[in-house]
């Protein structure tokens, strides 16, 4: 199947390759990046020299010959091609933010008009994989959301809060440049950022209400002095005391097919460079809260990876191909 | 002022010894150590080289002669000697947990019987400054309870619930070696640990408490991939929608006098090595959650530093004597 | 082909077995430990969990039954299994120092007796490829002096003095926790350590030799705040000024067939998990001193990629079989 | 005595404040900077918070009323300056490289005219201490060369060849972002840079010079994944085999008057924040080559504290004035 990836230059895309270089039906046939065209995509990515042989171009969307696409630039760019990439039938992932939320909170949420709107499945496999399945376009969503659904997913509707206290590892900034990201303010710190109002939250309410959850849903997100992860802590609080056992079962139940989602203590090493999802929680003693942890790789999991688990479902692959490289550890 | 450290060898040990060296009033005339008596102070405490011209020793607890001590043992280890320091007329800053809690809280919390139990001032000068004025023996608080009731003491009788998100750097858990604090296992990473349960929890509690606050506190830490400091992001749930405009004035009053506690942005560089609590806030829009996050060095607000404050306060002196070195940036 | 991999149970195990489940013709039948026989392999190895399914295992070596095994237990300890190995006619890389020195440098350098010695290839496949391919057992080469000789392989010969001052990331000393381990100790900080005397010194300098030069070898190695990699920064002084042009010519020659060694910048990113080895360099002005600086993956290119990378060639495969995942940028 | 900071808002400005604060003689009456004129000090130096109530200014340099000065601008900057406060009689400490070397090598090494030279001593005191006690206008070393000198002094006469490798933290790098200093370019790596041609290499060659040496001086930098220190590696080859005996007998000697250099092992951890310079070395086996360890912190002995102590052999204050707090460990 031939691959297009539309802006393959930044951290996310160079990850994308990395992936896609090892699925069986995968063929990258064109990287498009408006500022390195014509230069190898090894150039930036120097991780994958020797191993693809493909330079950046800059081509007409229309013009592109794939048989699938993953659109992989900002907000608002995103917009400018998914159109096109449907009426032209290519199927797409889009990696941003322009079609995870319905029209209207879209426009609040990131105050701008959207110039064409229309509806796609979030692309949370373990809760909409009957919705990609059928899709031609998905929204694949963004990494904070998908670690803290995953947290809370399978207790959401018993609670009356949920309070995501999440810590991402600096390549979720992206390789642009800025104070925040200078070596000697990040590291010997953890920062809070975007502390009540991080344009996540809602994508994190959607999803607790399509869980069926009345929780008051609440975000603040911390830039960790690491690579790569993201940890989520979700304090969730009951309406009333929980029993252990049931809230174990809730999750294994919940999670008991599901190839990518693991009980077991959720540290960064277990999940670095895979599409692996680890949970573990501990229950307070009275049952009024319960802290569940998550942990993805914000590049795998939480972009790149769930972008192919995506594409493997839309188009009848094995879920699992090309995202069967166990993480890293340590 | 003769001054004795009993325990000078472990982290907060070094600190105290650095600390003291600037203080006027101040001359270290003991430093006990069981495995290093015999050797100079300055055998592990290598930056104190050129500075400091004493051996560690193991003196019986009634043969050591000063006018100060700090006790700086472990729990249960301090119980042993806080009675005799006492008797010999010796005015103590215990740096463990032996004296900060009830004694049945405190049984509970460590599962041990006391052996040697008298109520002590909780050394949060902040909050105690007159009790801490008046005695001759003080409880010096948990390094997280302190950064965390900081955060949230000026609104806390108004919330119904607090969450403490922490997150301490690694020579919180002490200079010695274990599983947890291997280099491949931190780096990299954020490890939540006694999730639910951990011991400084009921000094939190008990605090809330003293602030009028009925509020559910809850408290989960994590390991942080740094070296010092601790950022707490307090959540706190509020009976009914806050304005703005309240919650500032009640954090200006409550610290318009005090000289180590500041408004401003919580960043560990902007505390590091420095007896200052750093604060800042962000009401959520609907006015329902405050995020609180305060900024401590572990090893001096959180244990020497604030030691030192309350030995001051104790005798007298400038409460900032020994203190006004500021803090490290970058 | 059945693969048993004997003392599994370390990094350099885990990252083998990484590999290896992603290798065609691999097939792990056997992993031992001896402290976690009886246990699931990822119970230490949490990355690999609903990967593999098998337990740690500690059978009599005679008693392994495979067509390949990896030898991945301590110097000492390999010297008791390598003969039973060969005399079950199972094909074997081992990771230990026990066979890559002559006899007598071992003996001196280890300060032991070799109980069993016989000589093997020393498995840089770049230098000894051929070797490698007629030999039953191969000597896995250590870390640093796989990065090192890579890097000053091609201009050895014109020198008269090689100083290699290496930086490792700290998986490198292994899983056992230490005072140097501790991260207050390592982060913050470059250790030089064991500064003139580390055992991996008679590796390079049998290499230098192999490659006919007589250059004076020298070695000091640091641990790096850093989990992963080796940076080695190669000093190499000639006996006369040297041209630009002459040495890119020479390193481009040397490495022009070799999938594995690249001519770009030596970042650790470039290579982090995978089997590549980055060069580059640069003259000084006067043309007395070449830089060149080598990047690998120490837990890969270091130990299990090129252990992978000898079995591929011991056995006929494609010498990238098993290590074609691309290394992690960011 | 008045004191004047131009240029107050890097790196190096608020580590000068830092130690001013805790310096009995020092008042800081102006701190200049063009960006942030008419804002508190503590806008961006918020750990100067509560300690310091100064304005930032700008104001023509014949207006600052002051008995001395701190020049902290970049080169080619100071030297508009340096002429108008020698002419105001205004003693100086100029951080920047422009009266570091001889007119022709500054204008070759800097691509630079020089447009108002004069001479000045070259500040490391512990060789230049009676030129500085004697001038009104002292250049400020380097970090490298700082730290690098003090390694080989006591036996680079001895040496045919001296290869300095050192390693950085980022913040020598200054606060300005760039793609060098991004987190994820720093973390998990070490990059060497400039790596025959790095500026400060003929500070350090004059100094061996100076020191009577006739080796080669070399110099690689590295960038290392940390905030604040620099360990230099100094590789010193010598023309015939030597005796360790000797060996330590010149650095006693070299260093036993010295307060700020002590010989116990070098690490960032006894250095960070104060002004030492810790120095350990080992002999290979063969007496061939030294290995002489250094460390420094580039902003303390690197930049603001070598320049404090300048000033007191300046102006006759006991040399330690100012510099007396210990360093961070951890």
């Amino acid at each position: 199947m031939d691959i297009a990836i539309i802006g393959a230059s930044g951290y996310a895309g160079g990850d994308l390759i990395r992936l896609l270089l090892t699925h069986k039906e995968a063929d990258i046939v064109c990287a498009t990046s408006r500022k390195l065209a014509g230069t190898p995509v090894t150039k930036d990515h120097i991780h994958l020299k020797n191993l693809i042989d493909l330079e950046y171009s800059n081509p007409d969307i229309e013009k592109i010959d794939a048989d699938f696409a993953f659109l992989a630039v900002p907000h608002t760019a995103a917009m400018q091609y998914a159109g096109k990439l449907k009426e032209c039938g290519i199927k797409t992932v889009d990696f941003s933010a322009d079609y995870r939320l319905p029209r209207e909170i879209y426009e609040k949420t990131y105050g701008v008009k959207h110039s064409d709107y229309f509806k796609a499945p979030y692309g949370i496999p373990e809760l909409h994989r009957k919705d990609v399945k059928n899709a031609d376009f998905v929204a694949n969503p963004g990494c904070f959301p998908t670690g803290a659904t995953l947290a809370a997913a399978p207790v959401a509707k018993l609670a009356h809060t949920i309070i995501y206290d999440s810590k991402s590892g600096v390549s979720g900034a992206g390789d642009s440049i800025s104070e925040t990201t200078h070596f000697p303010n990040v590291a010997e710190n953890i920062l809070p950022y975007k502390i009540t109002a991080h344009r996540h939250l809602p994508e994190m309410r959607q999803e607790a209400a399509f869980l069926e959850s009345k929780a008051n849903v609440y975000f603040t997100p911390h830039l960790l002095p690491a690579i790569r992860g993201i940890i989520t802590t979700a304090h969730i609080l009951f309406n009333e005391p929980m029993e252990l056992e049931m809230i174990q079962k809730l999750y294994q139940d919940f999670y008991k097919n599901e190839h990518f989602v693991r009980l077991q203590p959720a540290k960064l090493g277990g999940v670095r460079g895979s599409n692996f999802c680890d949970i573990n929680f501990e229950l307070e003693n009275d049952g009024t809260r319960l802290v569940a942890v998550s942990a993805i790789d914000n590049l795998v999991k939480g972009a790149a990876g769930q972008a192919v688990q995506n594409m493997n479902i839309m188009c009848g692959f094995d879920e699992a191909e090309g995202l069967r490289m166990p993480g890293m550890f340590p």
